[in-house]
């Protein structure tokens, strides 16, 4: 199974706009089964599948007895599922982790972005900057992630910072959710990558363009499509890489 | 409740080293009950709290009634606790969340590292080049995460990626356990941050001395600190700081 997908990009570089091919990192679903049983699915990319398993079960001392590789998308190991149990939540010791397989899952309980919301290049360029001015008073440790929620004209309405990229976007989830703002019209821009676990909380928004800083994952870019959002990344400068839905980037 | 926390460095640049102090951001636990009944903790910098738990279960469906800060460390939810495992695992879909306070339950099933292992500070400045080489192939998604075992005179043993840093860890630490080589004479090398949770693999597998390109969390030190751990960060150049046990670093 392959770690890397070769995908079709638009890269946008000051007002030049090119088709273009662009290599990115492989996230796929790895299903774990305690004799037979369905016990956790880890978001990871493919490859030492079996070394991958172990050093999660050492980490939270599940001895799996035999593992062994079912296909590409399951591992069985010789253990009873109580184990799993008995430690509390597995899926908690690992980012990454989670208990079904993301697309099918979404598509219960969310919707396509229907808005035909667009951002002009030039505003999402200026989006970095603007993010990196809200988080100054905690630049200074250099271990924090920021998330932002920008209007289509690159007003920051809020932005929020955690140890964890996840947090940052729920904290901003949160607070717009309070506001009652009407997140289809909006943008969120991201400090770092682009993972799925991402993309899913802003389809669970409603937000149609997703930005960052950094790359995305091939997850994120199918949940970008099947949703009706843009996903940006690598937006830097002038220059910015979309990987879904260029359509709402003008 | 403090989001960064003022603490004592060692920062090492060329043959110099220097008594310092350095801000890092605070990583936390925040319990989140549910009609009194703990359901989950998030490992997360505190601030915004309540967004961040209504954001949190926005992304996982379950609508929390009302949410009231308990105290620093706990968040309480007007819901059945069934609300949670009727989503399958909670803890999944949030990077950081966990089912048990870090150190406690560390204690219980890792041990300090009793080696005296060490390493000169001018063989650690070359590790960030030499997992760069390694992970060459991959280098051009700009998507993926890195750790790589090495001696301690700075022989690469092996090298594990992954779109999920966790996930490229464990990689690591199951190539490692099926090596049955000594975890005790190594050096643990990150290509990203430092939360706990990597620190937390780092002693389950029994790794003495553990060094990033970025930044430390506050709990990943504590950890460290409590392990018996050297905790280098910013790695960059012939420059690091060294946040617990600098005698493992000279």
């Amino acid at each position: 199974m392959s770690q890397i997908r070769d995908v079709a990009i638009e890269r946008l570089d000051q007002g030049a706009r090119t088709a273009d091919r662009d290599r990115v990192v492989v996230e796929a679903p790895l299903q774990l089964r305690a004799h037979g049983t369905p016990v956790a699915t880890i978001m990871r990319t493919p490859g030492h599948d079996l070394e991958l398993v172990r050093g999660l079960l050492h980490a939270e001392s599940i001895v799996p007895g035999e593992v062994r590789q079912l296909d590409d998308d399951a591992v069985e190991l010789d253990v009873e599922p109580t184990a799993f149990a008995a430690r509390g939540l597995l899926s908690s010791a690992a980012c990454g982790v989670c208990g079904r397989v993301a697309i099918a899952d979404l598509e219960h309980r969310a919707r396509e972005v229907v808005a035909d919301t667009t951002i002009p290049h030039a505003v999402l360029a200026q989006l970095p900057d603007a993010l990196r001015a809200a988080q100054s008073v905690f630049a200074d440790t250099g271990g924090l992630h920021a998330a932002g929620l920008f209007t289509t004209t690159g007003t920051l309405l809020a932005a929020r910072e955690d140890v964890g990229r996840h947090n940052a976007v729920d904290k901003l989830v949160g607070w717009a959710l309070a506001t009652h703002l009407d997140p289809a019209v909006h943008v969120l821009f991201l400090s770092g990558r682009l993972g799925y676990e991402l993309v899913q909380k802003a389809i669970m928004l409603g937000v149609p363009i997703v930005a960052a800083v950094s790359a995305p994952s091939s997850l994120a870019i199918e949940l970008a499509e099947r949703f009706n959002l843009a996903l940006a990344g690598f937006v830097r400068g002038a220059r910015c890489n979309v990987y879904a839905h260029g359509w709402r980037v003008q």
